[in-house]
């Protein structure tokens, strides 16, 4: 066992793009549980679109990250050490561990997880936030009907992914946008996707249009922009628009127009509602049970991007996440 | 009587700001009602701001006017010749009766009104089609809780004035938006909400967040534009914003940005949903209702802006309706 823990602290706050500078990255002693914690040895750390908005000191749905704290980041791995009772030496457990190499905790808001069930970085992707946000923010924020079209933007991504196939297990068409032709064909060849639109090859509202010919029920929001304004033209009436990320504005130092479309919601009566999966917590059981059960009878597919390097390459990984250089949930390898 | 008919007939679709040449203005001769059917002598005929979308061919929640055909309007009149069983020579009448002197109904979407109660030209203004937008637009898409702060923009307006009213009548704070300091004197000296902010003072957002000291719960739209994206930056988590009107758009030959402030959408998870006040049809009778009751008590005060000149000078005066030259619910005296 290496004597220190190697630990991303955020150093400033970002301006545009994440970079090396705005973290310092160290070696600190491992610390000795107290009474009551344990010490967890971290396998992957998840790397989500929510931490560029963690680091930046606006308003928003929880505190910003302090300057001079490790970065947070939820992560995974085993329990080697432990005055816990509920929690024993050799337990897999997720939590909010951030980017170090260990982590001590009290086991709040920490969770058992299988790896008999499923890879261990699967637990921080498509059966942990990343799949519980799809289930609550398809099926609770967007209600959809069997028959109807759901349209994901960031399709092949961790949330993405599973919005389409939850869709599809729920009896809609499921279209997907992605960025190449190698993305759209995964979401459609492996995921069962009905269809693809490729926002690079540049046809995206004639494109959306002939992918989704009865026009379009629910569009899951990840990224925003220009996408947003093309997909509004295609809105059905009564259609709603669960947002959940806006991934193409979270480096933006100066924010880009927003969508002029808005006469859509208006004359469709649409339904454009944000939502941060935390506000579901009570219902976690509920959401990572039912993914489990479609990952167990193979209707849920799930593709981990996992990138060496450990804790000093966190800033440059991320980065890959704002500009699709990902495919598939992304985390670090400890 | 005249023996003819003068009529506002669409005779091209507008381009920007409608033109005295969009429409055909002409002479016909008064027709008699067939069997089951009535004439309708108009009194007041309603400008209302969707009246720019009725004109265009873009899709939307009706179809548009036809070329040729007589411009859709609400209007409110005498019935002065009948064969229908249920409306008798003398009764007042309201429906879509058309930018005309005379029309000829079957009854279907026509309702009495009772001039006792209120003047005529109120039976189209806060007691009719705008004070029955506020009704479902604020109670059913809004979701006031008292305590709450409501914010309505083009609040001296036909809608909006009846929205901070009800706003105050379900014991929430309202704040209007409106153009000018006799209207902002207005809403509140003789309305009653509790502050107004003169988007023409040039100070916006330090002028809502003034107003507003406890963030915003609920938008109430009815303008788009700027002034859209100074609000969300002042909503409360889990606001609501319906959408009714986006009226700064609707002569837009250019559509303008929109909101770049989407962010507040997902962090504070708002909630933005269009209406239109005839999907709450079959519940007409219930707001009716409550409008005319809370306006017998003096809770609900309204005004119009009655205009001469008859069906001759209705392109005119709908100009005045998308520029703020108006001040209170504009009708066309005919």
């Amino acid at each position: 066992m290496s004597e220190n823990n190697r630990v991303a602290k955020l150093a400033q706050r970002p301006v545009g793009a994440v970079k090396r500078d705005d973290f310092l990255i160290e070696d600190e002693p491992i610390q000795d549980p107290g009474p009551g914690e344990f010490r967890v040895k971290l396998a992957y750390i998840s790397l989500d679109p929510a931490m560029r908005g963690w680091m930046s000191d606006g308003r928003s749905y929880v505190p910003p990250v302090e300057l001079g704290a490790v970065m947070r980041a939820i992560a995974v791995g085993h329990v080697e050490q432990s005055n816990h009772p509920g929690f024993a030496v050799g337990d897999a457990v997720t939590g909010l561990f951030g980017v170090q190499q260990y982590a001590i905790s009290d086991g709040a808001g920490v969770a058992k997880v299988n790896p008999e069930q499923a890879p261990l970085e699967r637990w921080v992707g498509g059966l942990g936030m990343p799949g519980t946000t799809a289930y609550f923010g398809l099926l609770d924020v967007g209600q959809p009907k069997a028959g109807e079209t759901v349209l994901v933007s960031a399709a092949s991504g961790a949330v993405g992914s599973i919005v389409g196939q939850i869709a599809k297990i729920k009896g809609c068409r499921a279209v997907g946008i992605a960025g190449g032709a190698e993305k759209c064909r995964y979401i459609v060849d492996e995921l069962g996707f009905d269809a693809a639109v490729d926002y690079k090859a540049g046809n995206l509202s004639a494109d959306l249009k002939s992918a989704c010919p009865d026009g379009v029920d629910i569009y899951f929001e990840n990224v925003g922009g220009e996408i947003t304004d093309a997909v509004l033209a295609q809105m059905n009436p009564f259609g709603r628009i669960p947002v959940c990320g806006l991934i193409s504005i979270y480096n933006a130092t100066e924010l880009p127009p927003g969508p002029k479309n808005l006469r859509s919601i208006l004359v469709n009566r649409l339904r454009m509602q944000g939502f941060i999966v935390f506000d579901f917590i009570k219902r976690y059981g509920e959401a990572v049970d039912a993914l489990g059960t479609w990952h167990g009878e193979g209707k849920l597919k799930m593709r981990e991007d996992v990138r060496e390097g450990g804790v000093d390459a966190y800033p440059d990984v991320l980065n890959d996440l704002y500009t699709g250089r990902n495919f598939g949930k992304l985390v670090l390898k400890v």
